[in-house]
């Protein structure tokens, strides 16, 4: 279970070190800066490479509405999912943590928003409360179809991690201007500790809606979507 | 049959609304937006996941024009077309509609063109009904040789959605600046709805050029390109 | 052999409708135009689907230097090189003649450069004969290691189009500015036809560079790196 | 051993022509240009593409923090560690000759820092020694981890070289910026020695620094995270 959890930790802390710290020291570096594609492209990234790295020995959740929505499809048993969810959150809090002594050797660093998730006056594009909520609980709710289809048996070993990462960077790709995009409350606490902002207030939202989504994306999957036979097979076997 | 078209509706759903959600959403953010090439990467990340999630269940079509190229080249039965038709044009309204929900969360929204597909005065570099004819038939044209192509015997399984994927975002790549990109009726359906321009006067042109291309395409592959025998393999294997 | 044929045909096609393409329509757009680096990735995605398309039936080089260094490493038959570098030039020629359809259907259009290749003064950064000699060579070396590296028994089926494609991208992101990038001379070619520029007069570069680059990383390859015995093997599966 | 030595050789020239030439020629080109994102996917495809193409002869190193990490790792060995250094430290310096050949045939070229690594004055971003020393511990480490596990019995032959090149992708979008992002003695030593900066004399963060972190990683994952057992497996065959 230790090194379960120790692969849960620094999954996470992968997960958050390189997409926020893509964010907070790359994205707006003057004419050269990666940009919101960038940090849709680096929070993929890190998803993709540690679910090969670490996937086989905790499963590779790094999220604990990941880990929620495996535990309602039946894939994670629930007495793991409060370890899992402290082995996430405090991975995140240390990736920002090691973010903020690397972003602050920067001679004129202000943490400012840190790459925190908001709504409101805290959303990178102004958008309301409701419009934060529906985003993310739909994009996390399409992010758990997507893990449960692609660690089913009708995808051949090895594709997992990248379908998985691959949607974690369309995801951000389409939501960093409403919410700076979480679909994980991991990530979102591991930042908005550092902020300047009021980005802790609001971390109840990105607690909630991707518990939702994860919820919702699982149950979609258990009782729409679920194969009662496994004979079709993926095109590329057809 | 139930559990089939529910797969393309929520992949259909996942295509327009991850794509047009990052054309919509993100492309123009000042400074940091993605740009077309992080539209393109959306699009075919949209394909890319939902097949590996739900290609097993029903092929993952979540295109009108594929579905008949897929008939006309032997791969589908003629009889589910119209059923996936009608789930894929739902899936895209849907996904129309959330995606309205949540840009009409920011302050100021007009929903201006709305990712809809256009030509003439509605492409966005002012292309001529001919060249986004020309261009949205020789594109889905190449599409279907690629999905029929990566989904034969030829290819170990598990690759083609990474092919598939990725040839939606090379199309966009090169074709947004004609049409705003389409090569699929239901996306160009699921947005023209919610546009405040005159898309719908032009959706004749975004039904029946992917369908002349999607046709073409899998007549290319059926009488020219299918393979008389198979010990031919890919370089992989060699 | 017509089939053969056919898939080098329409792969070439593909490449430079695609990749030439993405430059000429795409890349400069105003604000939201996807730059060198989508053209990069354009070319690289071009090459990654029709090699899963039509790899399994011609080989998939799409290159008449790809076909020469595979003859000089053993792999093709000498026979086949002439009618393969006819079909290759066939499919890139038709390429240019749509493409141009297309952008001139823009108010306003002119051909310039028309994403031909070029040195000196019709080098993008304006770039030396001599450097673009040098940077010609050494990156169709590499390249045509990749390939025959990739393609070996080393590497499991199904992932020799990855390896391919991407690097025809990374070769983009490298030299775009040096020549344009050719490292194919049916590319180069295609589009020189169209070009308002002096793009034919330096056509014979983009024809012995590349065949020259592509001779020593096969000879590289056969002489140097060939492996003596298969008993190693790739990281994944150790 | 030629064969081996002569793969990394081959290797680190692939690595560092291909991300450092992107960075040194494509980066900055007048509105086109393809910035930190388009070097970090350069970078990270240097490897993809070579770890295909040779990593069945040689492990496919290309880095000596890899070498010592792996060596650490129980994964190679300690006899090999000292001319695998000297084969790629080579072949970086030989790919800086080179690039430096092709960028100087630029009129008014001046190599100015040339792709180097450096910290405080010359870092991009201004970062202090403290900050680039713990930030390139950080990533080599991860970096560590990601080809360890990849490379392990858990993930299925073949997808080794996507992840841990795009590993180096993640790694460069997260901290050009801070160092222009080292990772790899070898190509920072490539480079250093034709820029015109002080990188020379800041070379040894850039060899120490890499150490340190690839032998952390190496010791995490060796004693935390190596499974007891291989029952597990990836997500992707569940």
């Amino acid at each position: 279970m230790l090194r379960t959890l120790g692969a849960e930790l620094f999954g996470t802390f992968w997960l958050v070190f390189g997409g926020c710290g893509a964010a907070v020291l790359a994205a707006g570096f003057p004419d050269l800066g990666i940009g919101f594609a960038g940090v849709a492209l680096a929070f993929g990234l890190t998803v993709l490479t540690m679910a090969y790295a670490v996937g086989g020995i905790s499963g590779g959740h790094f999220n604990p509405a990941v880990s929620l929505g495996l535990a309602i499809a039946g894939r994670f048993a629930w007495r793991d999912l409060v370890p899992y969810w402290i082995a996430q959150v405090l991975g995140a809090i240390v990736a920002g943590a090691v973010l903020y002594a690397i972003a602050s050797g920067q001679p004129g660093f202000t943490a400012g928003a840190f790459a925190s998730n908001g709504f409101g006056d805290l959303s990178p594009g102004g958008y309301s409360l409701s419009a934060a909520l529906l985003a993310e609980i739909v994009l996390t709710a399409g992010f758990l179809i997507v893990i449960l289809g692609a660690t089913s048996a009708y995808v051949p070993g090895g594709f997992a991690p990248i379908a998985i990462g691959l949607a974690l960077t369309l995801i951000h790709l389409v939501s960093i201007p409403v919410t700076n995009t979480s679909v994980n409350p991991a990530r979102s606490t591991g930042v908005a500790l550092f902020a300047e902002t009021d980005a802790l207030a609001q971390l109840w939202l990105f607690w909630s809606a991707p518990m939702i989504g994860a919820a919702l994306g699982a149950l979609i999957w258990r009782f729409i979507l679920t194969p009662g036979d496994a004979l079709a097979n993926l095109g590329g076997e057809t």
